[in-house]
This record gives structure tokens, sequence and C-alpha cells, in this order.
């Protein structure tokens, strides 16, 4: 009979939580009991598993050591105050925010890219950033044939990154415009609805956003390379979910085009949508929302530089943006692949 | 008494042609009769012009020799036919489409950039392409101050930068959607509200649209410099008016931040818009939108490269992208200023 685990998620209500839910029922990940817990506000309502209802639990409460693995996603402070706690207790954590991913010695893991790193001492494990995600993703291989020495890197976030209010927030806007009613910004630092806003998360001293320099860090840790130099421009956008990222590299050695394209199709995770001529490409919505690959297109040698390849890449921001990386690494950890 | 001038402007019921009459009107152009022009679908319809109404006439049957300026924005197959011989019936023309700007003789022209370029002979001069101008605005002072080597850039382009008809699609799908209804997609290549996409004019055998090359064969003529390499991804996204763009540049001798936005400070017809902790930094919709300068914020020095300057430029695609330039253009021949 095939092992079955007990599972608590963390931040069960929220967008990143609940899709957690769907895909662990999805993919069949072997579930004894499973546990979505929350705050005061949320503890208490009712979530569908399995054709059941599961109450949400709350936190504060849990005991950990009732589970082997917590999928973590409710922000980087709960996870501050529970995560090595529930290590502690013996459960092993994979968590979804910002919180340990720079620490050098918790592994920071998207499984196609790096889960040779993970040994049976860890227990606590970070998941990257979405926009670091999809964009590792498809640039491994090409690292791993060529080498890559810098990434000019510039993102079309959808809001769903910024949480659930933040799609609300969009669609309201959205629908008062077009009615000509007034409209208020609460979660976005703008107007967000027809409008783009080079502003995620919060500005650092050196002028770059903290979402910008996620993107450098993780970058580097994820190739385990700290000589790689990473220059992006976030920008969150109005679009529910996917993002997408014009990413232009410089590879170390000559990799054409259509070798980079044929590298991406053979590579786990990766689905090549690149025929321009045939007005073939990925967008956001139809390819990539609620679709578990990153999709990459119009692959094209750089005209302004030797060793330069273009690259449009675009993944559904919840899912292997972060639910479904999460559940990848738990698998990881139980199956020894990827 | 002031001079003043009889001017047609061609494709006056179109976005840019209604844009360029209430800047001729607003800019108190030195106007003695103005003759808008179109097609037999608009001729006969009448528009508003300091406080009169203005019969469309049918720019099949026009004589060229009643006006001494042309503003032409009809698209190239209209300038193909039309324009040369409006010259040669005597009349200037300043075309605000494709199909002149990159014959060498002719002079493609941003009057803060270039304006000195233009001698009493040219008779027809080329409007550049609105994603060029306003990137090239804010880069020419730094250009002249240090030399550029390379650009990466990527756009966040709005709707009206395909007319009448794409501002209405956006619209159209959005309510749409926002009411759950189904959506076609006529004018954009895919659903384009709540979506992006790299897909701007037709695709070139290098894999870069036509859009893209643009930018590189504009930005070259129009800083008079074919050493400068330009790698861009252009991108259309749900904004109305106002296009964006993420620049990475790499001068040739070292330019710092701050004496980048002193330049900038300092340049004719730019806003600088730049003090990240105060949260400012221009967008399309809070900035650009119906406003006559380019707007440049987020600047800094590259962290991957020694001299890499990184800016954020966004401009009302409408007005500096198309209309107030091509009258800017006229405004320079009759006064010899910008």
């Amino acid at each position: 009979m095939r092992e079955t685990f007990d599972v608590a998620v963390v931040g069960a209500s929220g967008m990143i939580g609940e899709a957690m839910m769907s895909i662990l029922e999805e993919r069949e990940f072997p579930i004894r009991s499973i546990y979505p817990l929350g705050s005061e506000r949320s503890a208490g309502s009712t979530l569908q598993f399995r054709d059941q209802s599961v109450k949400i639990g709350l936190l504060s409460e849990f005991d950990f050591s009732r589970v082997q693995y917590g999928l973590f996603s409710a922000g980087a402070s709960v996870s501050e105050v529970y995560a090595r706690r529930a290590v502690e207790q013996g459960c092993t954590v994979i968590d979804n925010t910002s919180r340990f991913r720079y620490e050098p010695e918790i592994p920071l893991v998207v499984p196609e890219v790096n889960a040779d790193v993970l040994t049976e001492k860890d227990h606590l494990i970070a998941n990257p950033n979405c926009s670091t995600i999809q964009m590792v993703v498809a640039l491994k291989p090409i690292y791993d044939a060529v080498g890559i020495e810098r990434i000019n890197v510039c993102t079309y976030q959808s809001v769903s990154g910024a949480g659930r209010s933040a799609v609300h927030e969009l669609a309201n806007q959205s629908a008062a415009l077009l009615n000509g009613k007034p409209i208020e910004s609460e979660v976005a630092p703008r107007q967000i609805a027809f409008n783009a806003i080079p502003h995620i998360d919060v500005f650092q001293e050196n002028g770059y956003s903290k979402e910008e320099m996620k993107m450098v860090w993780e970058t580097r840790k994820l190739l385990r390379d700290e000589s790689i130099r990473v220059n992006p421009t976030t920008v969150r956008i109005p679009v529910f979910f996917g993002h997408s990222e014009a990413v232009h590299i410089e590879t170390r050695n000559k990799l054409t085009a259509s070798d980079a394209r044929e590298l991406l199709q053979q590579a786990k995770g990766v689905t090549v949508v690149d025929d321009p001529q045939a007005l073939l490409y990925p967008t956001a919505v139809t390819e990539a929302a609620n679709r578990d690959d990153v999709f990459v297109g119009r692959i094209r040698e750089d005209i302004s530089h030797d060793l330069g390849l273009n690259l449009w890449i675009v993944s559904d921001n919840v899912r292997k943006g972060g639910a479904l990386n999460s559940i990848q690494i738990a698998e990881y950890l139980i199956n020894g692949t990827v």
C-alpha cells in the first residue's frame, strides 16, 4: 500500500492556499488527513476537499506534530512566528513567503532546477517568488548548455500576485471606469485598471524595488552562481492571472535561437509555443492561466549582442509561481524524483 | 501681423487626426484655413474647430496647392498615393505613417532631438513611430553627454496606438468579460482585455516584430548614429492611452543616476517624476494621458553593468507619440525654434 501523509495548509483561505488544496487533490497527493489552517478571521469556515467539507482550523492552536508536511503561504510575518515552531514539532515546512529565502542554510528550491540541493536533513525549505520561478525554469536548460552572464528582464505581472483583494480591486476599478464612476486604490499603489505600475513591493536604497531584487538574489541562489548579473524592472499590469516576462539574456557561449528552442522543447515543465509567422506565442490568458507549465515563445537571437538571446516567458503565477511549486517540492521529498 | 497658413489634416476622423485638430487649436497654430480630409467613408461629416463646424473633405479630390502644410495620418497606403502628389502641388507634408521613415533622403524628425537636420529644401518630412519618439526624447540628453552603446527596451503599449477600433475593442472586451459574456478579437491578434500580447505589427524573418525593428531603425536615424545597438520587445497591454517603456541602456562613459536625473530635469519636453521613496514615478493614467511631455522615472544605476542605467519612460502616444510631434515639426519649419 502507498504511504500516505498528514498535511497542513497554512493560509488556506488565501488564493495560493486555495490553489494548494485543489492541486493536492488534482495530483492525487498521498494525503491521509488534511488540515487547512488560518487566522481567527478565517478559522471555522469550510472548504471542499475530495468531496468532503473540511473546516479551517486556528493556526495559533495547531499542534504541528500531527502532520508530516506544512505548506505555508500566509505571509512572511506568519511564517516568522510559526514555521520554525512547526519544524521543532517534527513537521517539514515548505514556506511560500520571503521569510527564509535568503538565509544561506535554508534551501530555496524549484524542483526542475535544483531539487538535488535537498537532503534528508532539510525540514525547512523556501519556495521562491513567482516571477523568479518561471524565469529560472526556462533559463536552467540554457544555463546548463552555455552558461548565462547577464539577464535583462522586464515583467508584466498579474494582480493575483498581490492576493485576492488585488483581484477584486482590478475587477471593481475596471467596472467603475467603464461606467464612468470614480475609483479608489487601496491594494495597488495607483489606479491599476487600464494602467501599468512599475512598483511591486517596497523600494530599496539602490532604486530597485524589492520584487526586482528578489529576482536578482533568487536567480543566483537557484542557479548556484553568484556571478550571474540580473537587471530587472518589475511592473504590475491589469491582468488577473498569469505573469509574462520579456527576458533578454547574454550567454557565456553562443546558442542559436533554434538550438535554444530545441533545448526548451525537451525541458521538464516547459512548453514551447513559438512560431511567430503562424502567430503562435504564449499569453497569460490564452496559454498560461490554469496550466502547470512555463510557456516560452518569441525565442530569437538578440540583434544587439553576439551572445544575446531573447525569450517571452509566461506562467500561471498562482500555480507554478506558488502553490504547484510548493507541492512539487513535497512530492520530491517523498518520491525523490521531479 | 503674424503670418498665417492653410493646413490640411489627412485622416481627420481618426484618433491622431482628431488630436491634431485639437492640438492645432490649443497651441494657437497660425491657421488661416483648415481642411480636414478623409476617405469617402468620413467625407461630409463635420468636426469642431475654433467654435466652428468644419466639413471633412474628400482627400481624393483635394487640391493641395490650396495649403502650405499637410499633416498626414491615414495609414502608409494613403501616404503612398497622396503625399508626393501633395508635395508636387507645393504643399509641405509631415507624414505620420511608416511610408517614408526609412528612406535615406527623407528627414525623420523629433524636434527636441534633431530639428537641425531640416533644411528649406525639405517638403516631405517623416514623423517617427510613437514608441520611438518618447524613448529618444528621454535618451537624447544622455546620448549627448556620455554616448549610448546599447539599449534593451521593453514596451507596455496602449491600444490607442492601434487606432480607435482598438480602443473600442478593449472597452467592449473588458465589459463583456466582467459580465461573464463571450468576447471576440478583431483588432488585436488575441484577447487584449486583461492580457499582454507580445505582438505589434507583423513579424520579420529575424523573429522581431516590425514594431520592434522600427525602434531599432528610427533610434539610429534620429540620433544619427548607426553604431547604437537596440534590442526591443514590444508588447500591447490593456491600457487605453499612454505608452510605458522600461529602458535599460549601456552608455559609452559613466553617468550616475543623479547626473542623469539632473540632465533630464533640464531637457526640453521632459518631466522627471522620480522619487521612489515618496512613491513618485510616472504611469500612463496618472501622469502621461492628455499631457504633452515625456515623463521619466525609476532612474537608477544598473547593478548588472558598470555603464548601465535604467529608466521608466511614459508618454501619451496619441499626443507626443503622433499628433503633437507632427505639429511641433510644422512649428519648427515656421519659427525655426523648438
